[in-house]
């Protein structure tokens, strides 16, 4: 063995291969977290790959294993979130690991799960050579972020996102708005519902826009696995709706309430919740301090008339405004495409 | 005299420096383009530098020629824009430039003036090596932007600038709005004002927000320029109103016609507009095409109620939306700039 070969830089970049891995499951794992695993043998070859399955299936470190199989032994793993030591619906990762005789792992970010943690004491007491923090920050804001939140806050990670006009709004005087943004963004938000586990609209929007709420793939397909679809008001809406056909599952929850809605859908094993509206409903997450990521398309177009992205938000004078943070302003074809986080209360990150 | 030492380096170079003069006298021209000339010695020195003088002052090409003095002979001047050949209220520049006896002249941008233009005809009748086109687009788009679409159009180039929460509020429900964007944008918003003839705001925007629409250095000292202040409409402001303190001069005008109001602006010799709202008027010009940009402060801030940053712009259905191009989208400070210009239409670029 040349434990040499498995330099900073070798397992940095296995490392991204996990977090590439864990991206690609994300919205197929809950309420398991997304994760990416990489075995390097002795000499720092990448031996094994996996990812978190579907429950009940395997985690991302038995996956990785089993294809590494012997060439695991006095290797390293290479996994984004610290190895689970519970017995859960599967085994414990860390008993795995040390059945493969690996000799050190590396990993991301610590599991703040209490019945979780302690993995890698649990390998450090086995003679395993344990460190984290590898590329943590990508990690923790990327494919482990609703998973993370969930964890510490109990509740699953909300994102609303909206399309509006640049003067903020998101339908025009009569109610038309296909399309207020462009090509692009709606392709992204198909990506952006493929990675949650559920989308929540309420009764004025299926009202409205009659919506399907599905992904689609780039080329118009309907994607293999489909969103939980969330109803939430006590208006009625009718049998015909979009929203209730076959192509997936919708429940209907007939409550305003953010916290009720949130509470049940975490019943159902949701972590990662798309909000997309309309301005009734974001109001009334965000004044709950229930909204954890604004994810905006602004459409470099005007209107001058029209519903507003964001209805009454508990807000009567400048000074009780709601604080973001921007993350990210980009062009996302002809729109732009900004990201915010809450400056301060329960629902930041 | 070696003619290889200017070369199309030291030219390019020469003209960033006269974009960055033209650049520091924007504001100061009016009704003429704030010009930025460089005079190179025939070794390709620097031997003069200049930029267009308030009227009735000399023009740029004239300063930089009166530095140089008898180094200019057998030199290249190097012009923003091509020098003029009509007597206005300064004798043409082509003159000035035979009688140094510069040898070669390199301009940005053609002049598109009928009395003008001719003046590189006239220079290369004269013997003159003349050459067009460099940093063109840098030019046309930057200082000059205002210059040449009064030219091309004959009416004032109007910016409309607003600062909006990112759900596109101007205010709160109270009417509140102090302070929407963060320091950094306010400061730019000062720097914008320092660089137009003239800031328009409707009787509206008096009442509601008294503003001073002065220029302050970012020291919070007065400028010692202060751009034309104008207020547009038929209701009446009190005679206290901080608008009509002495620090400006400002005109009132019983109109919301953008043409009637571009039309007596252009006739005291304002070139370029600073639109600061509110909504009705921003709706009337931007209803009217008269808005040739648009350049939005979007601060991360929620506010879910309160007047929208664009009132009533004659679009009642999605299909009627007023079309932009994003120019750009950066940060600045915490808040989101987006500059956006019309994709068709007159009031276009």
């Amino acid at each position: 063995m040349s434990a040499s070969a498995v330099t900073e830089r070798v397992v940095r970049e296995a490392m991204e291969v996990a977090l590439a891995l864990s991206a690609g499951v994300r919205g197929n794992t809950s309420p398991n977290p997304p994760v990416g695993a990489v075995i390097l043998d002795a000499e720092g070859r990448r031996v094994g790959t996996g990812a978190t399955q579907p429950p009940p299936g395997p985690h991302a470190e038995v996956v990785a294993l089993r294809e590494a199989g012997e060439r695991a032994r006095g290797g390293t793993a290479v996994v984004t979130l610290e190895p689970c030591s519970h017995h859960g619906r599967t085994p414990p990762c860390t008993q795995a690991l040390l059945d493969a005789g690996v000799a050190a792992v590396r990993y991301a970010v610590a599991d703040p799960h209490p019945a979780a943690s302690g993995g890698a004491e649990r390998l450090r007491a086995a003679g395993v050579d344990v460190a984290g923090g590898v590329l943590a920050e990508e990690v923790a804001s990327g494919p482990l972020r609703a998973w993370l939140h969930r964890e510490r806050t109990g509740r699953p990670h909300v994102t609303w996102k909206y399309a509006a006009s640049l003067d903020g709004r998101v339908a025009a005087a009569d109610g038309t708005s296909r399309w207020i943004s462009g090509p692009t963004s709606r392709a992204e938000v198909h990506a952006l519902r493929a990675a949650v586990d559920a989308i929540v609209v309420g009764t004025g929007t299926v009202l409205t826009d009659d919506p399907w709420l599905t992904v689609r793939t780039p080329d118009g397909e309907l994607a293999p696995r489909q969103p939980l679809r969330v109803v939430v008001g006590t208006r009625g809406i009718p049998e015909g709706a979009r929203v209730l056909d076959s192509t997936a599952e919708t429940v209907r929850i007939a409550s305003h309430d953010p916290d009720e809605v949130l509470a049940l859908l975490s019943e159902r094993g949701v972590v990662d919740v798309l909000l997309e509206g309309g301005p009734t409903l974001a109001g009334a997450f965000v004044a709950a301090g229930r909204v954890d990521r604004i994810i905006a398309y602004v459409a470099p177009t005007l209107l001058g008339a029209g519903p507003a992205a964001l209805g009454p938000a508990g807000v009567s004078t400048i000074t009780q405004a709601h604080h973001w943070r921007v993350e990210g302003a980009t062009m996302c074809g002809e729109d732009v495409r900004i990201s915010a986080v809450p400056v301060t209360g329960e629902g930041g990150d």
